[in-house]
């Protein structure tokens, strides 16, 4: 019998570049010269390829945001104390937060889940309750989760991405909460870029270095505590944790199962997204990466994915915020691809003389 | 007497940088790390700044597309026929063009105007018919227009500012339609960018080359016949011309002396912006640049403005559709600092421990 992660991969095709052929005949037949709205066309186009449809809709949009906390604070890592972490959970369900108020700007709602805070926060309405544990375990000391946990966090992140696909959203966006998660984030991304085989524990090319270089012990012993095997994606997800990276591992795997383009945030995302990939290769082709961050490695990162980011702000909040702005860039291409004259219908000479 | 334009120059102040400071103060105030937004808290600061107000509307957006024609297509510099240029202004007034789209999305208004199309459009519902002449002459040959005719052009401008700040419009944005204009603009800039006593005609650093090989030849032809003078901006502006050129130095100038923020799109409109700049450098605070073009050259002209675009979609349609996005990002940035709640009202730790 298969297991919900696997049934999960099992649907994840990968996208046709038929359909953006197809999409393209249509964009270059609008009053423009062929290509010159660039990567807005390109966003077009590979919406209609996700979408399997000449002509899906486009409407609801939703980020999903993962709260969790995290054991490794314990080793100082945070500037901020973890209490911040429920905190900014109430300033979400408030509309008061970055992500709410940049989603209001885009037309998206936001769903709060909470996946792991070290809170109880009883019942709070608006609050998506999927609590794993109260925060991870300090994965410079133990496995950050054990790898039932990060199995469970996945699943939670694939069944909001299928409760919002039942809900009408036609387009995904990843945000996440949790203070000290660039700590596991970069953990994650270190394991993930390590070779199949090689020896031992290693950073990934670009990772650590400026940004890390308080951190990079912390992760070093973790990474030497726990020899993460590059070819375990969830065992490496269990041992250098952060369940709300596991959550975004699985909207990332739930919106490709469900053909909806996933756009992802900045570095903590794109960990999730790493991990993603590695679980299930097609579904690089559902995430389109929205910006470029301030954190060094996030470069690398994308790169590693094969993704260009749409721009680059000098943002570095996460929660979602960058992701939210691409989602309206994704929504400004695709109504250039819905609402543009052709050369026809508009009268215009196309052809040059 | 000051003549009008002396009038609009002599009111434009410089960007005071204490309002951004004090625009600063409430964006750290926020609960988010400090400058963790990046480039739409410094918009926001920009924002208060242009309009000396600590909490100023930010409601209506309008982009203002000044459509011309250019007798340098007699040249063979253009791959589209001239009646293109009116059959664009058509689409449009009936909301069929690229910009219209994009305009929507963003929530702005677009205002066509005819400052110097070659083609009678009657009265023609929605157009603003200023039409200073039925193009351009070809600058290759003769000046583009007289003296007289480009500061015409140019007033047109600033009374569509005007008009705009009248209606309530908050924030303005540049657009053109005109075909064979890249000549001109390109033209202009090279213009601009002579050293002032220079001997001859030269082109600017990073202009001409790659995209401009096959019109090089025009330009420089041009340029030699009319020895552009750069201390004298209206008569450049007259030799090489641009009726719409003229109308963007000029809403330019109006949206800086009515202080309302103009985002600036792509190689033309930035083109007018070094007029605008050489006729009242305090322009240059009013101006925020959306993206940068897929045109060689124009990142040069950012640079000589001391501007840095907000993205890099490789777009290079003109209208105003790169200026559009930038609107949408700077109401992105002003509503973070109106919207969202601060530390303490919500109750989140701010200090580190």
């Amino acid at each position: 019998m298969m297991t919900p992660l696997t049934q999960i991969i099992a649907q994840i095709d990968p996208v046709d570049s038929a359909w953006m052929l197809r999409a393209k005949e249509r964009l270059d037949s609008l009053t423009k010269p062929p290509g010159s709205l660039g990567r807005l066309e390109e966003l077009a186009a590979t919406y209609v390829a996700i979408r399997q449809d000449p002509l899906p809709p486009l409407e609801n949009k939703r980020v999903v945001v993962f709260a969790a906390d995290h054991g490794v604070v314990a080793e100082g890592v945070s500037a901020y104390p973890q209490e911040v972490t429920h905190q900014m959970v109430y300033n979400f369900l408030r509309g008061g937060a970055g992500i709410n108020v940049l989603a209001r700007h885009v037309g998206a709602t936001v769903e709060v889940v909470d996946i792991g805070v070290n809170y109880d926060f009883g019942e709070e309405p608006g609050l998506v309750s999927r609590k794993v544990a109260f925060g991870s375990r300090n994965m410079a000391r133990e496995p950050a989760l054990t790898r039932e946990m990060a199995l469970e966090a996945l699943l939670v992140g694939a069944e909001r991405a299928q409760a919002a696909i039942d809900e009408g959203v036609d387009a995904l966006a990843a945000g996440d909460m949790g203070i000290g998660n660039t700590t596991p984030a970069a953990a994650q991304a270190a394991a993930s870029a390590r070779r199949p085989g090689s020896a031992g524990p290693r950073r990934g090319p670009g990772i650590a270095d400026a940004v890390w270089s308080h951190k990079v012990a912390v992760i070093n012993r973790a990474l030497l505590l726990h020899k993460p095997d590059p070819n375990d994606p969830l065992g490496a997800l269990a041992a250098v944790g952060g369940l709300e990276i596991a959550g975004i591992v699985g909207l990332i795997l739930g919106a490709a199962a469900g053909r909806r383009p996933l756009l992802l945030d900045g570095f903590i995302a794109t960990a999730g997204a790493l991990v993603a990939v590695r679980l299930a290769p097609a579904a690089a082709g559902y995430l389109i990466a929205a910006h470029r961050s301030v954190e060094p490695g996030h470069q690398t990162m994308l790169e590693a994915l094969g993704l260009k980011p749409l721009f680059n702000l000098q943002m570095r909040l996460g929660e979602g915020t960058g992701a939210v702005l691409g989602l309206s860039l994704l929504e400004a291409g695709y109504r250039i691809y819905t609402e543009m004259a052709t050369f026809a219908e508009a009268g215009v000479a196309e052809k040059p003389r």
